[in-house]
Parts: C-alpha cells; sequence; structure tokens
C-alpha cells in the first residue's frame, strides 16, 4: 500500500466533523508533504480509531479538515511497560522509536545508582514517539513519564504487575550466576499475564544495593537474553519482541 | 568489570609474541585512549580468541605490543546469516551494529526490486562491525559481502541453510494472508537446526514475482512478527533476538 499521511491529533475525533489544525501540523501538511484543498490523510488520536481525513480549505494561519470515513477501529494495546536508564542522545531516541514500535504503553526513564545522565528531555522523546507511532500505523502513542529515581518507584510499583529486569551484568561471558539466571527466561511465561514491565538497566548494571532491592522484590523476575553482552538499546529492541511475539502467539 | 579497550587486529596472535600496530590502530590507542608504555588492552583476530596486550614501546609512527595472557578461547560463533536490503545510511548503520552485537556471522545486503538504494559503502560497513565487535565481547567479526542481486543470491543458495523471509507487507493489520502467516512463525523451529539465514525486505516489501520466486523454494520459510509494521531496522534487531533466543535455550 502506498503510505498515506498519518497524524497524531490531540483532538476529538467524530465521523462528519470538522477539525481544524494550526502552527506546526499545519506547516507540515502544507509546506513539507505540499497537499492542497481536497488531499486526503489519515488522522488518529489514541482512542476513537483511525480516520480519513480531507482538507476542505487552506489558510494561511490555518487548515480545515473533514473528518470522513473511519479506516480502523479502536483496538486495545498490549499493556506492556518499559523501565530504562536514561542514556546518551541517540540511544535514548532510538529506545523510544523501537519501544512505540513494539507497542509500549508507558515509557518511564528511571535514574539507577549507575546512571550517567540525569538530564532527559521529555518534550522531544514525547515528539520522537508521535513521530513513531504515526509512521507504524500503531492507534496510540505510549505515555512518557517524567525521570524518577528507580528505587521510589519500585517502592510504589503495584505489584500485580511483574517486572522483568535485565541486568545486563548477568550477560557477561562466564558468569556463572548469569548462566543460572539465564533458565528463567521470558520462555517461562505460560499463563495469559494481563500486563508486565521491563526494566533495563544502565551501561554500568545495577549497583550492589539495588540487585539486593530487586532480589527481595516478589513482582520483579530477572531476565537476560543469552551470552551476549548488549547494549541498553539493543536489550530493549530485543526484550520487547520476545515479549510480542510470546504474547502475540497466545491471541 | 571497568571495561578494558578491545582490538580487532587482522594478525596473528600467539601467546609471547609481539605485535607492531601501525596507522588507524596506533592513533586510537596512543592519541584518542593515551595509552603509555606498559598500559594493558585487550587483542583478539577472530580465530584465535582473546589476548591481554601491554605496550612495550610506543615510537612516532608505530607501537611494540606484548601477548600476554591469553584470556578467552575462542568459541564457535552460532552460524546465522542477514540478508537485508540496503536503506538509508543511519538505518544501515544501525543493522550492521545491531547484527554485530546479535552474533551474525554473515551479513549480505541484497538489492530487491523495491530497494531504493543501491549504494553500499562496504568499507564504511566493514569499520561500524569492527567498532561493534570490539564493544560487545564478541570475539570474531561478520563478513559482510558485496551488494548482490537477491534473485541471483537464491538462484545459487545452498538449500541446507533455511531461509527465513520475512515478510513485512504480510504484517500490515488485517491482512487475512498475514494472520495465517503468522501462525507458521520462529516459534515452530523446535530442532537443533545448524545453520540459518534471515531475509529482511525493504520498505516497500517484495514485489510480486520475487514473492513467487521466494514461494516456491523448499529452503523459504516464511516468518511474521506479529500483528505491527516495523521499520526494517527494528525487525532485523527482533527477528535475531528472537532467533538466538531460541537456540541459546536448547545449548
Amino acid at each position: 500500500m502506498a503510505s498515506l499521511i498519518r497524524l497524531f491529533v490531540n483532538k476529538e475525533l467524530h465521523l462528519g466533523d470538522q477539525l481544524e489544525l494550526r502552527t506546526g501540523q499545519l506547516h507540515y501538511l502544507k509546506n513539507v508533504m505540499r497537499l492542497e484543498v481536497g488531499a486526503k490523510f489519515s488522522l488518529f488520536n489514541g482512542k476513537d480509531g483511525e480516520f480519513l481525513g480531507q482538507i476542505l480549505n487552506l489558510k494561511k494561519r490555518s487548515m480545515l479538515v473533514d473528518i470522513k470515513d473511519q479506516v480502523r477501529m479502536q483496538i486495545p494495546d498490549s499493556d506492556i511497560w518499559l523501565l530504562f536508564s536514561p542514556i546518551k542522545r541517540s540511544g535514548i531516541n532510538f529506545i523510544v522509536e523501537k519501544a512505540t514500535e513494539l507497542g509500549v504503553a508507558k515509557l518511564l526513564p528511571v535514574i539507577t545508582d549507575y546512571t550517567n545522565t540525569d538530564r532527559v528531555n521529555t518534550d522531544r522523546l514525547n515528539a520522537t514517539a508521535v513521530e513513531a507511532a504515526e509512521q507504524c500505523q500503531r492507534l496510540t502513542v505510549p505515555n512518557i513519564t517524567v525521570p524518577q529515581v528507580l528505587t521510589e518507584v519500585l517502592d510504589k510499583w503495584n505489584p500485580a504487575r511483574r517486572l522483568l529486569v535485565m541486568d545486563e551484568t548477568l550477560a557477561i561471558g562466564g558468569d556463572i550466576k548469569g548462566e543460572a539466571a539465564k533458565m528463567s527466561s521470558l520462555r517461562s511465561k505460560q499463563q495469559n499475564i494481563p500486563c508486565d514491565a521491563i526494566l533495563i538497566g544502565p551501561e554500568g548494571g545495577f549497583s550492589p544495593s539495588e540487585l539486593a532491592k530487586l532480589s527481595k522484590l516478589a513482582f520483579v523476575k530477572k531476565i537476560t537474553l543469552g551470552r551476549r553482552l548488549l547494549r541498553a538499546e539493543t536489550a530493549a529492541t530485543v526484550a520487547l519482541g520476545l515479549w510480542n511475539e510470546l504474547i502475540e502467539i497466545k491471541i
């Protein structure tokens, strides 16, 4: 299929209504994509499904769009969260992009003892998530929280949600603990569990006190992805891909 | 572990021998990493394992390195290949980096009917692979072939190697064929298969004639990763991650 432009809007979408677009979205459709009156594109807002919009008129500062056919109904997303330690700019953008493609409902940047950076531009990450959702046919945009300290997140965790912890330090070749932990991998998940979260540590792994705390929590399950040492963004992508594959095969 | 510098060298490595480094590697160790006489770093060449090297002397145009302890024996890699359509620069670099981290033995850029670019800088891709291997504790560097036309690659394929084809066009929501194809997913691989290859199509999917050809080949197995539309680099990462996980759990 020749791909139609898809636009996420923070507005109600009802068949037959009209919608006004301004500023960034107007600029994108008019100046970047060169759409004219009569052109059609796709609209979604994360809750009403996806609609075909047609440009009714085009002014200097606004565009009026007719909400025509509904092309997709809203379907529930998987309820998977991703907790990750902020990393350098290209890596964090990559995590947000891939997590969006792979259906993550909520992204939680967490500050750990070995996190190198505590500057997270949440606005920029949101923009990355919107763009990725527009490009991957997703009907929602993941919720991105402000950075929080890992131990505080753990203290207020709802234990009904399992937390799958990827401790990269386990994956270093020859580590006996790693070999043992590998057995308790993602594949042991046979039940139809409604919600999960995946936690990816920073490059240096978790601190001893964090590991001690994690090992005491009943909702935590340690996982590892084989014998390889993976970068945080690779680990996140593979873990989410595996989670999806295992869940979706059951649906 | 504080990570030691790792260097891939295209030279023999034998305990007790001395090794001379020049040009790019000399510059990297001396000027970028600021190593001095007596400093230690790690060396591997893809076949002899990994050794600890110590700088014996340092001249303007060369560095002499003493090959001391062997720190790791060479272990056989998985024999998994990745065939992918060249994509834009950041994407292709990403594929090479992630494929290296995930243990791919051979990377084959293939030109398909819908491939948008046929310019592949193999030297740059090799440099990316070396850098990724140095950073991920891998003992080998994947072999990257020059770009070849997909149909020609298929014509001379050794049928003993299964080719797992990810047709992204299958993954578009609502496609009945896609839903059916999903059943024959990676997870059906129960036997201990010694070698496989994964083929990721270009953004626009495969052409009708390519699909017709692929469907006639006994060594081809179509796979898809659930209902999502993934970018080529995401699809490659997830497919390799899954393949590893399924293989390594059996080891």
